[in-house]
């Protein structure tokens, strides 16, 4: 048994939001209050932001209400950052430590927040300051390392599939006025919630009927042929890109358009694949096209939050307090799966120094032969983090009346 | 007493798809086998081209499990279309119409479909045709005259309030990284989608802070002016915009970018409000915006389907069903607000005639005196038609913990 450490928890938000990162949080203050070595419970503002500027917050007394609406709050309720740490901002950490006697340090975020967390538990160690820090997952992106998946993921995973199955069935009845549709889900580098879009998908017919993933060199010919035969086969055609895609050569797909728009400050505003695919399906193939951004929607909308994604959030939250206190260190909290039928999943740990500097992009094995669509691992993976099944949706079997007159075409 | 009329009934689904137009075949559907005088349904495929074609569905034999399933299917389950009437169509859907004894003709859909169901009933009393033609209200832009308002649009509304209400929180969470969001709704001409991005707003640092909507000019200094102001104040700011904007010189926002991107076919590609303003954002102001742009998903999300609505889509569908039997024709269904607090809505009738050639824009008065923001009499008329209240959420009441060292800035 380690030694009881008495003192104050710091806990802060990182990176971009998602629909569940305060169920997290709430965990982690729930959790807390159960342990008397925990002092008193600190919220840093926009993260380690909030900890350079001494900026902190007394969660201590939060009542129990509103504690359960912010746990259906999405975003970041303690605000977030993306802060990268510098060699003089160590000194001022362990000053903010030491001055309200810190000794728990829990961040909730992905890669970046896990190579800060090592990097104060790196701190801590060379200066002798007792302290546990414990990284606690959150990206919609599903990028960490040493962990099945991680919370937001499912959430905005069953925004993906539910919006995209919606999207397929307005242009199908639209077929013949819409032809393709277009969905561009976010996830720069990996593709795990461009592939959710393919959770909602039964028959061949549903949507999406393509989906084109960071993970595979894009081919512009491969994918208006690909387009084309849909159309031909259904009428219309439904297409799920990531936001940013990149051919065989290196080149990000539409790029060259979005050059043009660079701002005054030089920047170049990449705007987004599925303007730029839209645009290339209706000058090449004289289809019309449109192109749904849904943009940051997707990872904040508690519109679409997964009950299963909500409660492992949680779960992490309260893991990371209790594995502090047992005495652990310079860990993640991970989720393990146990089983898939029922789904079932508990949590383990892995070293922040592994996680820190790792990415997890789709393997091969979930994605199909043709480098078109998430293979069935994929979805045998992905179909219990979205939570309860999409709601059913029907279709009239075709029943023809008999036709009666020489019919006009 | 009119006589009884005894034949069959034919349905259609008219332009864009909403999420719950369903609801409203399904309403008729159920309504129609209660009356002995409608010998079967048939539904037309892809509204009046289904009628052209001969192209019917039998809908007599569907069952109840189906007919539940379809009800929450979003999207025209019967295939929509945007075909207009010409001169030489007339004879032919008489002709469709004589060999299927079609005696009741139910055509749901917009502004543009009252003008096609006109035409219909002009026809068959022009030559003598005994038909019995009610128009059913459907559109998300809720542009009918003479309905409190339209099937379809509180769903899309709910749809809105909610994105936007959680939009504001992930760029609130992010201040500093994310600055200024941009929320694109759809609806060219009228603002009602638009402007419902504002009911999830309860204090003033909620989303929306700027709200542009078609019936005002829209001037790009003053847009500027204002998201300034926003940012100064809240360090933030979240902005929804219609699709289409035009200034008091009546030039379409953001149309000399698009006319760049023109197709190969000579049309003109509206590229979206929000993109274009996002980038005078960066560019002009130099601050970090981005456009969220989530097109059709905005009609067609079961995702957010309103109660209310969809309850009122499946009763419009009974009441057409219930007028045609009663001996009506010429007219459409309208809902009538009899009370609001508590919401109550019942339905009445108005002439084809007046419906099919007026478009009902948001008033004045429901605009505030700034142009930038919905007024309080819109929240009072919206506020019932999204369903039930937005689930509540939460913000820390700031509780500051003292600060104990000289603050590094």
């Amino acid at each position: 048994m380690p030694s009881t450490l008495r003192g104050n928890l710091a806990v802060g938000q990182s990176g971009g939001p998602t629909a569940v990162i305060n169920a997290t949080l709430v965990g982690v203050l729930r959790e807390a209050r159960t342990h008397a070595a925990v002092k008193n419970v600190y919220g840093l503002r926009h993260g380690v932001e909030g900890l350079l500027k001494e900026d902190l917050m007394d969660l201590g007394g939060a009542d129990e209400e509103l504690l359960e609406r912010i746990r259906h709050t999405p975003a970041a309720a303690l605000g977030s950052c993306r802060r990268k740490l510098r060699a003089d901002d160590y000194a001022r950490i362990l000053e903010v430590f030491r001055a309200h006697d810190i000794r728990y340090f829990l961040y909730n975020g992905g890669n970046d927040s896990m190579d800060t967390c090592q990097r104060i538990a790196d701190l801590a160690e060379r200066e002798g300051y007792e302290l546990r820090v414990i990284g606690v997952p959150k990206t919609i992106d599903n990028d960490l390392m040493y962990t099945d998946h991680s919370p937001g993921f499912g959430s905005a995973a069953r925004y993906c599939a539910m919006s995209v199955r919606d999207m397929g069935r307005d242009v199908e009845a639209m077929a013949g006025y819409d032809r393709v549709a277009l969905y561009e889900s976010m996830g720069r580098h990996a593709g795990w919630l461009t592939a959710a879009s393919c959770l909602g998908k039964e028959h061949e017919i549903d949507p999406p009927h393509l989906v084109y993933l960071p993970e595979v060199p894009f081919s512009e010919e491969r994918f208006l042929d690909d387009v084309s035969r849909c159309f031909v086969k259904f009428g219309f055609a439904t297409v799920a890109v990531a936001e940013m895609l990149k051919t065989a050569e290196g080149e990000i797909v539409g790029l060259s358009e979005a050059t043009v728009n660079s701002d005054s400050f030089g920047h170049i505003i990449v705007a987004g694949s599925a303007n730029y695919l839209a645009r290339r399906v209706r000058e090449r193939l004289g289809i019309k096209a449109r192109a749904n951004r849904p943009g940051t929607l997707q990872r904040s909308a508690m519109i679409a939050a997964s009950a299963v994604d909500r409660e492992e959030a949680y779960m992490v939250g309260q893991a990371a307090v209790r594995e502090a206190l047992g005495g652990a260190s310079g860990v993640m909290i991970t989720l393990e799966r146990t089983g898939n039928d029922p789904y079932r999943c508990t949590t383990g740990t892995a070293p922040l120094a592994a996680v820190a500097n790792a990415e997890n992009y789709l393997p091969r094995a979930f994605i199909n032969k043709e480098g078109n669509m998430p293979s069935a691992a994929f979805r045998e993976y992905a179909a219990p983090l979205i939570g309860d099944p999409l709601p059913p949706v029907g279709r009239f079997e075709v029943k023809e009346v008999e036709k009666r007159t020489a019919v006009a075409t």
